[in-house]
């Protein structure tokens, strides 16, 4: 009976005149924002329909999200790209992203590349580099298909240090390479002398002092220090400040027992303590490993993999294997440094999504606060993209708690299928790269995973299954 | 007209019998908890309400308020107390808290104090040195007197090292000890030889290391370094971590850059960065430095120190000079370790409570969600907790801002008439010792200042003001 006591309360779906003369003559409307799923393709909606509760596809994403969850990245050494990655080739430099050939690709990339022929001693300058990379004579391949990621840019050549990463469990390894810091870095397209100065002692001086830490450090494992770093304001993409200081507690008192120089412990130590950035790549080989673990079950929809190349931006699930779904990478809409425009900007870039595939970067938003608020949001912001993202997620990872959610985990193990049927796209932390080679830097944000990617891999899978 | 057609809501004041029977009739009524300010003590309301809006107190609070937000705490090096603290004498020793005298010392700090005497090669043994210390042949004083202050015990004897911190606007200098790590430790009454070997290397060997590398760094500003460690997850009293890694990242570059030893290198960083509370000093010298900014402003009814010597509870008010304001110091009803209990706790104890004085500690107990939830609470009593301390301060310190309120400014600067008035006491987030000396740290806690000390405060600068 109370009911008929009150005011009417409307919700509306659909066309907004509705709503509009409902409010106009004085009563309560709410307006619901829904459209049909993939913008109503209908053979993506069929898709949808044959994966949503299919006891294949839901048997499959628990097999995937368990290997996920019980995977133990743990860092046991530092080497060299064609030393420590078995499938490296001479001749061979690995990239961000999807597959891509010399002439589709940005110019960060370009420059990028240029910069590590001229390390690697092929080219004497930068034309007979750019000559050489359009020759066809250099194999450019994505550093995922070498169990490998890297930031922007993320180009590893043969001779550059890696960080190696064992996943405990399944026996598994990752790599990527080392952070270079801020300014004018390979992985934004820069390759002046001081870019290639620097990798030549990152290659040489500190990797050695490295590989004598770590030989007296012993393995280090990586979930609890990365934990740590949650409850101390990082997300562990954007930010890396904590776990960089954590690292640097690991590893320069080891650096002083070991039988390093002073000269090179001094270096490697100011250089790690300069650069708030360190962390991200052992974050992004760590998350590679635990998601590697969750490869290849067939009939899973669980993202195993979402990479840009400054072009394309490709996602892979665990019931497709090694196979890519692309769609344009967007421009992100950011931050910009000053004397900096949307115009300048290179599209999205780099494998560093990787942290978001694991539930850490914009999933894990709400742990970084500050990051937030260099991109123009709240602190409630953070908290409501990482809530978002539980709506498109397998599970929480409990290994990853989130203060500021009261303790709750992180949303982890995206699921095609939500993201399609919900529309909710993943949340990225990004920098942004200028255009052109060797600028580097120009600003910072958040994008989303393009919905081509999603709708595309969910049509495949349902491709792959038997009709029922 | 539509207040009538409401059922009634009643607040009922008082006598909880009017509450249970409109409740028991079936109607919604709150309980409002009041008390007359102090208890109902009528001088001490007298007194409260001469003070409440009265134009000296408000004007006096203004000038040392602003004396205290305006402090600029710099780290400028590290010295012997004999030499560092200009009235420090041969055969004194400082402790925490008001004054006391060796007889009626609690546990841990005639254990701090044995450990000294040891330590100053005044005594022989543990024997020779409780006679010496109860012949009355060595001198006692607080260190808040000599411009210093130590956590626990607070023992400071001539020959130890002393951080040097001076304040940038007044000129005003502030001291504490090293902090020694965890375990077997003076500061909570330990004094066997590991602990006397320790003290005897931070006073040479370390100490040198560290003046060395101050060398290198030049002056380091803490306010900044604080700030950014509330961004961590710091409170900068019970959880020091980020401080911690935030001032090793300083120091380790700078001591490689000196002429200091490879071994005293390596040592000193081996401890800073296996000593996850070694910040803690440098934060309470930081905010002692703050607070005496403050302090000597007639009429002010600020509080510039809260502090503690196991027996008492001290406060002291800008209004009121060097005088102490005592009561019993409370015994922590906090989480004790395994096999410990209340009945095995020494009373607070220490000069640590000067980080709440100073809006830190458990007034930014928001910043530090993983502190609460060791003592047992959620995220969310941390940001209520921070909420409530704000109605007994004079405003909020906006170098010191908390992600968790949404970036708002910790609150600072006790206002003794607000807490009579409100009956709110101040939280202060502990360690606890246990009684007996040398065992060392049994628990931790959340505690409140004791009531008794802030109303003799308010009665004393009623007292100082003519009568109007």
């Amino acid at each position: 009976m109370d009911l008929f006591r009150q005011d009417p309360q409307v919700l509306n779906v659909g066309l907004a005149s509705f709503r509009d003369a409902i409010a106009q003559a004085g009563g309560a409307v709410t307006q619901i924002e829904w459209a049909p799923p993939a913008n109503g393709d209908r053979a993506v909606g069929r898709a949808l329909a044959r994966l949503v509760n299919d006891p294949t596809v839901e048997a499959a994403n628990r097999v995937a999200y368990k290997a996920y969850l019980a995977a133990q990245p743990v860092l046991v050494g530092i080497g060299v790209a064609i030393e420590a990655i078995a499938t490296m080739r001479p001749r061979l430099i690995l990239h961000s992203g999807p597959p891509i050939a010399w002439d589709r690709m940005c110019g960060p990339m370009r420059g990028a590349i240029v910069g590590a022929l001229l390390l690697e001693g092929w080219a004497a300058d930068i034309r007979q580099a750019q000559d050489l990379a359009a020759s066809g004579a250099i194999a450019f391949e994505p550093c995922h298909h070498h169990g490998a990621v890297g930031p922007m840019a993320g180009v590893i050549s043969p001779s550059m240090s890696v960080w190696i990463v064992r996943e405990t469990v399944s026996g598994g390894l990752a790599f990527s390479n080392l952070n270079e810091g801020l300014g004018k870095v390979l992985r934004f397209g820069a390759n002046s002398a001081e870019v290639i100065d620097r990798l030549r002692w990152m290659a040489g001086s500190l990797r050695q002092t490295l590989a004598l830490a770590l030989a007296e450090t012993g393995p280090i494992d990586l979930k609890p220090l990365m934990a740590q770093a949650l409850h101390m304001g990082d997300e562990i993409h954007n930010r890396n400040s904590a776990a960089t200081a954590l690292l640097l507690k690991r590893l320069a008192p080891a650096m002083l027992r070991s039988n390093a120089s002073r000269e090179d412990v001094a270096a490697a130590i100011d250089f790690i303590a300069g650069n708030d950035h360190f962390f991200l790549n052992l974050s992004m080989a760590a998350c590679k490993a635990m998601l590697d673990a969750a490869r290849g079950v067939a009939g899973s929809s669980m993202i195993t993999a979402m990479a840009r190349n400054g072009v394309d931006f490709g996602v892979q699930i665990a019931g497709a294997g090694d196979r890519w779904f692309t769609s344009p990478a967007p421009v992100v809409d950011g931050l910009y440094f000053p004397g900096y425009s949307i115009a300048d900007a290179a599209p999205d870039l780099g494998d560093s999504a990787i942290t978001e595939t694991a539930g850490l970067g914009g999933f894990s938003m709400a742990a970084a606060p500050a990051i937030v608020n260099f991109v123009g949001g709240t602190p409630d912001d953070a908290i409501a993209n990482t809530a978002a993202m539980g709506l498109i997620t397998l599970g929480q990872n409990s290994a990853f708690t989130l203060p500021a959610m009261n303790f709750g985990s992180a949303p982890a193990g995206v699921d095609v299928r939500k993201v399609v049927d919900n529309g909710i796209l993943p949340i990225i932390n990004t920098g942004i790269a200028h255009r052109e080679a060797g600028i580097g830097q120009i600003g910072a944000g958040i994008t989303r995973a393009p919905l081509g990617c999603f709708t595309q891999a969910l049509s495949a899978l349902a491709d792959s299954l038997p009709e029922t």
